[in-house]
């Protein structure tokens, strides 16, 4: 393996999810839904596969698509952006990231992140060659110690990678938050890739693209999905939207990254795209009612349940249980309770400030999220 | 734009296409047929996606796509192969080539490239931050050279990127080529990336997969797709097949570059590999005839047509009409004639090993090669 790569370990989804079956436990780990998609939007994959839709898409997304992101960044954001050269289609957000790092991140350059980052993060950075700087989000809140952001910001600073609302805390960056990076971005010339892919998954609050503030466009890639919103994580459609000259080397890595993405899904993300308000607002009452359960449950088996505004995840502190760390914890809960959670330490630089935290995800149906409770009210 | 990134253009197949549609010409160029896949193999993704396989699949691929590459490879080559830990399933063979650069080669390691080459090869090796050492193969055979093949493999050689059959010029690697890049790569310790992606396109000789010489299989890369073989280029359904100890890297980089690809793709991927050996005798016996046709023309329209064995393209020389250069040639071909066809000085080191030559594909109904025929005699 290069040594870019040395130091990852298999993804924690895929080693948890493959212990999980093992095991017969219950998966409320990996962030994927146990219900389908919507028929419309399957019924638009399928009609597109009949029409003979199953060649090369353009390599930076078939132009319906460019302009479906196009306008609906344009009904979120208010911003009007240029579908034919401000917006890419990749291979999920997950290239997203890789190609924005990957085509805009020299050797050196300074990014910096926040922890606990999904993990992908890290190891594209790597790739990168950049040098990563780590400011920590601390229980119970995860609010950005804005003292510290300041103090790590300087005219060495190429980028910061952020996430919101945040895997694996559930965290809102607020306006205030977000002004405060918008001012330091534009004072020492900073860009932001911003992974939005929970945007319409936001209970607690509005979730606001950064790049809307006043003079964040022009230096900001925003990053989203069809997984998260539409529950087709298999599909793998996602998009970077950024100013023409930020495009122009995230489209350059995504060429010989990928070339293209799948076209028929291409034309049934028009379609989704395409869903009326009502779709969003559905789905977030399902997503509520699902919260509840989960986050009522955690409370009642006895962890510490820390407030989660957006994204379908909820992560805990499992210490009253008496392991050592979160690894060791998780690894009980799937062989003895028949749960999988997602130990958190390693979203961490340092994998010991993670080590009392697991994450529970609630995109399941009642009935699993209800038995998961049950076995974890007995066994635990 | 990273500097990695910064002495590539947009990918020639874009420039191409999108010119040429502006154009309204016949696209002979970018390789993707006109005609759609077997109904067979859309039926199988029409069919899981209505059962509700839509969600991720396994990272380095769903369990029943990697036992039908391990078995289609078996079939292919004699080797037995370990789904589980010897084959990666990526968004299409571009994808493949990305992981497998990304995952295993480190700044400064040197790289023997054929040249002419596919674009991503290079682009990739720079994103690895590899040392290239290009052999060119030149006409009319495009055979390598093996006494400057001998000369350029040292111990300081990590790997040998090669592709056969060979896009774009049509060669076949011939047994005593193999032979001679395998007795090299044994004797100083190289691996080898072998992009196999016409395989079953090979119309002058039997194809052979480098892994399958002895010796071989531990250091060989053996990279694939459904795109060519299966006529559903957009489906970015890819592989590769390799020892453990290099699955390891590239399901690293893997991981963090897409994650997985399509779930309904990977399942209809299934039913095609599960084909019988009527439906590449057939595509063979329907590419045979395309071929001809589309050589015959050419010969007739003037150029020199250059002997192809594999693959869906032929090379041509079009110094016969008097252009200064491919480029120039294939803009007055776009814009005059209405023809697109790929100019190939993108794919040397030095574009002026390329200058004479641009190719032309056949995948393409009899039609539209006789009508691309018909224009290039009127108007040439
Ligand atoms: C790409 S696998 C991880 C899915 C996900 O976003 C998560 O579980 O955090
Ligand atoms: C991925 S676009 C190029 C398609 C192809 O393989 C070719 O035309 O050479």
């Amino acid at each position: 393996v290069a040594q870019r790569l040395e130091k990852f370990k298999t993804t924690i989804f895929t080693q948890m999810s493959i212990l999980g079956n093992k095991h017969g436990a219950i998966n409320l780990g990996q962030g994927f839904p146990n219900f389908d998609g919507p028929e419309f939007v399957k019924e638009a994959a399928i009609q597109a596969i009949k029409d003979g839709k199953n060649q090369y898409a353009r390599a930076f997304g078939a132009p319906e698509l460019n302009s479906a992101v196009a306008s609906r960044f344009h009904q979120d954001t208010g911003l009007v952006v240029d579908p034919e050269r401000e917006v890419t289609v990749t291979c999920g957000c997950t290239e997203a990231i890789a190609a924005a790092m990957l085509g805009l991140i020299n050797p050196g350059d300074e990014v910096i992140l926040f922890a606990p980052f999904y993990d992908s993060y890290e190891a594209t950075l790597s790739m990168a060659g950049a040098k990563v700087k780590c400011i920590t989000l601390r229980p119970p809140g995860f609010d950005i110690p804005l003292d510290e952001l300041k103090a790590a910001v300087t005219s060495e600073t190429r980028a910061i990678l952020m996430n919101t609302p945040h895997n694996p805390t559930g965290k809102m960056f607020t306006r205030e938050e977000l002004e405060a990076i918008a001012s330091l971005c534009i004072e020492n010339d900073v860009i932001v890739f911003s992974d939005e892919v929970y945007d319409k998954l936001d209970f607690e609050m509005d979730h606001i693209c950064i790049a809307s503030l006043p003079g964040m466009y022009e230096r900001t890639v925003t990053m989203n999905s069809l997984g998260k919103t539409f529950s087709l994580t298999g599909w793998k459609i996602g998009w970077a939207v950024a100013p023409a000259h930020l495009t122009w080397g995230i489209r350059q890595a995504h060429s010989y990254l990928t070339f293209a993405t799948s076209t028929p899904m291409q034309a049934a993300a028009v379609a989704a795209l395409e869903a009326p308000e009502s779709y969003y607002t559905e789905l977030k009452r399902d997503y509520s009612e699902k919260k509840e359960i989960l986050v009522k449950g955690l409370k009642e088996v006895g962890f510490e349940v820390f407030p989660s505004s957006g994204t379908y995840f909820v992560v805990v502190d499992h210490t009253p249980f008496g392991f050592g760390d979160d690894v060791a914890f998780c690894e009980y809960l799937i062989k003895e309770v028949g749960v999988v959670a997602i130990p958190t330490s390693v979203f961490y630089l340092n994998p010991e400030d993670g080590k009392n935290l697991v994450r529970f995800a609630f995109c399941k149906d009642e009935e699993t999220l209800r038995s998961a409770i049950e076995r974890m009210k007995l066994k635990l």
